[in-house]
């Protein structure tokens, strides 16, 4: 129990960061692609911060986990989108591909930590990441894609394609 | 649209095949260990049938798969619980362990197909299998291990220490 944070209090994916699905126009000036690890500069821990608490980490480790998530290939993909006027990261999410014996050794697609920064809202990056996300799932061979998220975000990824399907448990660890 | 399966009627995870947590005694004869190359010919992708469609896997196509996971080392571990008696497996379950930036490289433990063997009902084996994938996520370093499951076995997780956090959603790709 010497956590010195509530892990209870971690905001669910995507929740409260994802209210950009207006009627506002798409920006397709913005191009989506893959992490690189010149964003360590870029702002990508911090924007990850609106998420879920994220303490800085060092180029270092920084550089460490982008290695070892890496060597996964297109099984653990995680996309950015930079904004070229301020040279930082405005939105992110990730997929990464579990492989499975079921479904005659079928594949599912899971999506995970949508955050799209608070001043970059109302342009629908949120949804755009969605889509790259899915598109690479589907394109992977996944029979499903999945993701986990507040009842309140529900209808955002209605609009994205998604169906309610179960509940999502969890345990925590404190330590 | 050339699937010959409705998607939708996939069984969620641990739908209906867990329903054993009763009274009974609990099984401790029974050890759990990780899948085996051999499990193919013990009835492992016949038992992951009990919870989603499943056609046969050829030895071939199933060793494939395996080489892959196994590549992945403690990252994704399936573990099994065989029938001494029978030569069987009875209950199956996987944890893989996903990796982030977000937390200061936080890991985050995914729980997927549990199964009990319907005539292997009311021994605890699902529990057993639940609390050594958790335990395994535990000791890789997760902070939190989290899974799907239908609102009806939300009570049996609860008692396995799990907690409803939020909704899951779903989307199928019809091929």
């Amino acid at each position: 129990m010497g956590s010195t944070t509530d892990p209870s209090a971690e905001v669910p994916a995507g929740a409260e960061v994802l209210y950009e699905d207006t009627e506002a126009g798409v920006d397709d000036l913005l191009p989506i692609r893959r992490l690189e690890i010149s964003d360590h500069g870029k702002g990508f821990v911090e924007l990850l911060g609106q998420l879920s608490p994220c303490p800085a980490i060092s180029k270092a480790d920084f550089c460490s986990r982008f290695a070892e998530l890496a060597s996964l290939g297109d099984d653990h993909v995680i996309c950015v989108i930079e904004d070229p006027s301020t040279g930082r990261i405005v939105a992110t999410g990730s997929v990464f591909v579990e492989k499975k014996f079921l479904r005659g050794c079928g594949k599912v697609g899971h999506i995970e930590d949508i955050v799209v920064d608070g001043v970059a809202r109302r342009r629908r990056l949120g949804q755009r990441i969605v889509m790259y996300l899915t598109e690479h799932a589907r394109k992977a061979g996944c029979y499903k894609v999945i993701l986990d998220c507040t009842a309140e975000l529900r209808a955002f990824y209605e609009k994205c394609g998604f169906v309610e399907k179960n509940v999502q448990m969890a345990m925590y660890f404190h330590r």
